[in-house]
């Protein structure tokens, strides 16, 4: 990969939440059952310092075992030393490990009522920019990376608020498209302008809350994620931020995800699953999880320190090995 | 003064938390009354980011209406640019600005009873690493600072487990120092080894057990406060970090304070607060409040980065006028 970002210092950000749009039966695949996908996101942020979970017994996987891509996360974070804070955006199980609060609530599910309440919105918001224009002092860019069961189905919502027909993608092969416009199209309906504030409280989460305010308070910003980055960057392509996203080579290919509804730059990092000896990380390639947790960003990240294709691939396996096989 | 401290990049943490040991009454003088007392550290924590308190209506005083120590701080940040973040290590209130969680309990009467669960300090210590850990990867320098009314009567308890004769230092130049050596006495009797977890569990608090960690796991941090700091300081001399103590020269005056206990080196600070035209900051120059939420430290980077006192003097009255008189 020949695109590169450039920087002095950087510092990833995990932003996390919950909302009860992801309890609705089949709509998202980010946990192996319902009780569980309330923890994957405590439970990625958990493996990504530790190299394992604390809250749940075995990494998140889905129904099927595809394991989290946090574990991606997890060894660019390790082969690029840059160091990991995670921010609470909403939890409904807190994490097992330090994290900084945004006073988020859970959201609501967006089938049958607004996500938010206006004044939570713009409290999230106001915590989200004064946590941002801290880090800014201490780092030239701030790497934002999301986990948040059913985050897609809001983000398709948000993108439809704003006035784009947008595809829906999935974190599944067989993704669920018809539950997913039923539910955006029935909470689109609710909205009455376009103002981020109002979109968010509307048909958001409160993931979008909290790294809206981070990059409403930021000078430069690397948006690590694919459908939801979308959704976030349109939401804030007034701010004075200068951010751009970086997304996986499989959320470039899915033909449901449309990277030119981005109006920022976007980068794609190449990650060459296909390639090992693991079904469990081919899995990736062949349309299975795909993103998440910022794996795609901080892949990107890793290239542009100079950390070659093929040995990051080693590396993840050897990481796969000692968290996912034991 | 000539002394300074180097450094590259510097962030100033606050760890703020609460006991019941300030619940007794006259123990404390961190608040205008007992049910404001708990209200002193987040309000502390939004006078340093906003330059005024959301929780309360006007900023943390003496019960007589001298102002709270953090109003040298903001000056001080507000100058050096330093970045603010803010740890949670046992509030009873929490603040409105971002905050990070460390997941520490409330801590107890220590005159009661111990002062945390052994599991509950470990916890504590273990997400206060991990975030020292992090934050070294960002600055060579953490500063910290803490704000936990009756922190003098914990810090001498500590002081006291270890196998010193601590004197007693106080906010209120009427020390009540009988009061707290009676509890200090008391809790004393519980302590059964030298171990600073287990010291802390018996007779410390829990903003002890979060800078304890956070100095476990970070490389090279400045203490900023009186006694609260030296109990720290004796805590952690096994650790592998390089840290010092940086106060302010109301505290190395105070015969009730004994420096010489601080293993490690101790930067004194003169604040000329005794040439002020207001009453209330000369107060400092005559034995109230002297010391807290890191303005001795944090007085002494200023210095260190070139502020000269007079000008700090100036600068520091320009905020009571703004923030106080108001």
């Amino acid at each position: 990969m020949s695109e590169k970002i450039d920087f002095e210092r950087a510092l990833f950000l995990l932003v996390i939440g919950n909302t009860k749009t992801a309890e609705i039966p089949g709509i998202t695949v980010a946990g192996a059952n319902a009780e569980l996908i309330k923890y994957t996101p405590p439970a990625d942020a958990e493996l990504l310092y530790y190299g394992r979970c604390l809250s749940i017994s075995s990494i998140p996987a889905t129904p099927d075992g595809k394991p989290t891509p946090a574990l991606i996360t997890y060894t660019a974070l390790r082969l690029t030393k840059i160091p990991l804070l995670v921010v609470d955006s909403g939890l409904m199980i807190k994490p097992k490990i330090p994290y900084i609060s945004l006073d988020a609530p859970v959201g609501e599910n967006i089938a049958l009522s607004p996500a938010m309440k206006i004044e939570d919105v713009e409290r999230v918001v106001r915590n989200g920019k004064i946590l941002g224009e801290q880090l800014s002092k201490l780092v030239d860019l701030i790497i934002i990376g999301e986990s948040i069961p059913a985050g897609t189905t809001t983000a398709g919502a948000v993108l439809k608020a704003l006035g784009f027909e947008p595809k829906v993608s999935s974190s599944m092969p067989n993704n669920p498209i018809d539950l997913k416009l039923k539910v955006i199209n029935e909470a689109v309906k609710r909205v009455k302008s376009k103002d981020p504030i109002e979109v968010i409280a509307s048909v958001g989460d409160p993931v979008m809350a909290g790294v809206y305010g981070i990059l409403s308070g930021c000078k430069r910003a690397l948006l690590a994620g694919g459908t939801q980055m979308i959704a976030i960057a349109n939401l804030a392509r007034n701010l004075d931020c200068d951010f751009s996203i970086a997304t996986t080579e499989f959320v470039a290919k899915d033909k449901n995800v449309d990277l030119s509804l981005a109006p920022c730059r976007v980068y794609v990092a190449r990650i060459p699953l296909e390639k090992s000896k693991y079904p469990g990380l081919r899995a990736y390639a062949e349309g299975f999880v795909k993103e998440g947790v910022g794996a795609g960003g901080m892949s990107f990240v890793a290239y542009s320190l100079g950390i070659k294709e093929d040995d990051f691939l080693k590396e993840i396996e050897k990481d796969y090995e000692r968290i996912v096989l034991v």
